[in-house]
């Protein structure tokens, strides 16, 4: 097995150079790094943690904590944080902190003080005060995903103007009797982004002149919550609305599988959009407004790079775009039909 | 803040009792933990990671390595992993290895040579002979969750007998035409269970007399995956079976929305059976083996810290039961009602 001095010699490059190229710590060329890499498994050399530690001073190591690990966005996010990581060689230490938990007490009060890792990277997370204060103290890089954005680097969506194109395309085709549907009805698992998803919604609403038709039905984030949901707000029809806003596809497709139990067809019955473009999307026939969570994930591992390489490099907030998608799950209220099927049934 | 002695001294044990309660290497009771992490936090102290491996000769992190983070099976097992391994203290670093991906070639080739972690818990991998030879010369404990299970401690349901299961209770209602959907068609995220479980399959079919019947369609392991092979199988009436195991419940559920969609009734045209009891099973009715992978985790973490606390355990293979839940997506086959249907349309 070769020493990093061999790797450098037969990459024809320095030795700090090699160093840098197989520990990710520092700027190299895509080129040169491949050529370092080649050289090194050629010659059989793996960088010993303790050595890379010693160079750097970094644990070559990040932690994610996210407070679901079975929802479609964060399985997203976490593979696009583990595909950049990995290119860099970096460990990913994953951190379970569903709210209220233990584990995410355990997370805050006794792993971030371990400062195990180079830096964080928080996925859909709102901390608590105390919560906040351990991050601070913490005194490494953060990286908000999808969540709070207060004075870190962060990415996401615009999530109020995301609900706003989303409940727009609903007015703009004619509906006003239009419910929000999603929320955790105990409030815990209600995210950052979800709370200003439901703003975009009211503003859009009152901006069209339908404020009294505002309605957030609370549910599960999830499919089954939807569906939950949507079989009681769909079961009345004297006060079914006519389109649903999902704060995420999940719960759109959930309100989808409950419309179709109850023999409501979409889009002629009820139209509904949704936010992500999930990978049911489609076989929903679906219409979201698209964001691309792997490409969020990669992108705060990009912003977590920089603050490590040049801790006074300013904070960045990045607002991924979500256009809208639209598939067969949205039409045009048509009047005379509705008044039809309230007569006919 | 206080030293171990400190916390050893409020909690009323001895230094060594205290820091094995703290870093979870080595046996203590759960009364003695709790009242030592008590001592702990309320003297501030934290065991620093450095302090810890001089002690114990140990990194206090566990290896995760799993093909995929956006299937249900594996989401689970990772919280489960994840929650056992909080409450011992222990870092979870995640490494995802699609097959034939760059990523898994990094994780076999470098972070296992690396040996940042103190064994690893392989989720749903079947490793190449290349793999398995890098796995061995890595020289830790492995545990293996529903996956190959060569020579290392192992978890996972019976998947060649809950597939019987599955397949005998179709017979049972005098199903005949039975196929079994399910399996990547490159080949590529058949799993070592899934593999079994075409084999369960197969045997019951066999034995009771339906060799000529039997049929894989494959198709991607998710709902949209079960979906798409099962609009394709079911849209010709005159080679339609009339009842399908699902090798998960992700395609059973995708077969089902499929059926839906051609307007065929499910009991009544077709039976539907699959394995997982996933959280959207309820919500479609699903009839489906039982697994509970969230403990499966936990089972894994158990047997792991086992083999790290005595290297001379014997290696141990559990199996989980999987009972059959029935719901309403099977019944028993009509043979004039399918007979009217079949002259009717």
């Amino acid at each position: 097995m070769g020493g990093i001095a061999d790797v450098a010699r037969a990459a024809s490059v320095s030795k700090s150079t090699a160093s840098r190229a197989l520990t990710g710590a520092g700027y190299v060329s895509d080129e040169t790094r491949a050529r370092v890499r080649a050289a090194a498994e050629a010659l059989g050399y793996v960088a010993t943690t303790s050595a890379v530690s010693l160079v750097t001073g970094r644990t070559q190591t990040i932690g994610v904590v996210m407070p679901a690990l079975d929802r479609w966005f964060f399985a997203q996010v976490l593979e696009g944080i583990q595909d950049a990581l990995l290119e860099r060689r970096y460990d990913l230490a994953l951190y379970g902190a569903q709210p209220g938990s233990d584990a995410r007490r355990e997370m805050f009060e006794h792993f971030l003080a371990r400062k195990r890792f180079d830096g964080l990277i928080a996925v859909g997370i709102e901390p608590s005060a105390r919560e906040l204060e351990r991050l601070v103290s913490f005194g490494k890089p953060v990286v908000s995903v999808g969540g709070y954005d207060v004075g870190t680097n962060a990415v996401s969506i615009d999530d109020a103007a995301a609900a706003r194109i989303a409940t727009e395309h609903l007015l703009g085709l004619g509906h006003r009797s239009i419910a929000f549907l999603g929320g955790d009805p105990d409030g815990h698992r209600t995210s950052f982004g979800d709370a200003h998803r439901l703003e975009g919604y009211i503003d859009a609403m009152r901006d069209a002149g339908c404020a009294a038709s505002i309605q957030q039905v609370r549910s599960a984030v999830t499919v089954p919550g939807g569906y939950g949901a949507a079989v009681e707000l769909l079961g009345d029809r004297r006060t079914r609305p006519t389109a649903l806003v999902g704060v995420c596809d999940e719960v759109a497709v959930g309100a989808i599988i409950a419309a179709r139990r109850l023999g409501i067809r979409v889009p002629e019955g009820l139209s509904v959009v949704g936010i992500d473009d999930h990978a049911y999307a489609e076989m929903f026939s679906l219409t979201t407004l698209q964001q691309k969570p792997h490409q969020q994930g990669r992108a705060a591992v990009q912003l977590l790079m920089w603050q490590l390489d040049d801790p006074a490099a300013p904070t960045h907030r990045i607002y991924e775009a979500s256009p809208l998608i639209v598939r067969n799950s949205t039409a045009a209220i048509d009047d005379d039909a509705s008044a039809i099927v309230g007569v006919g049934r």
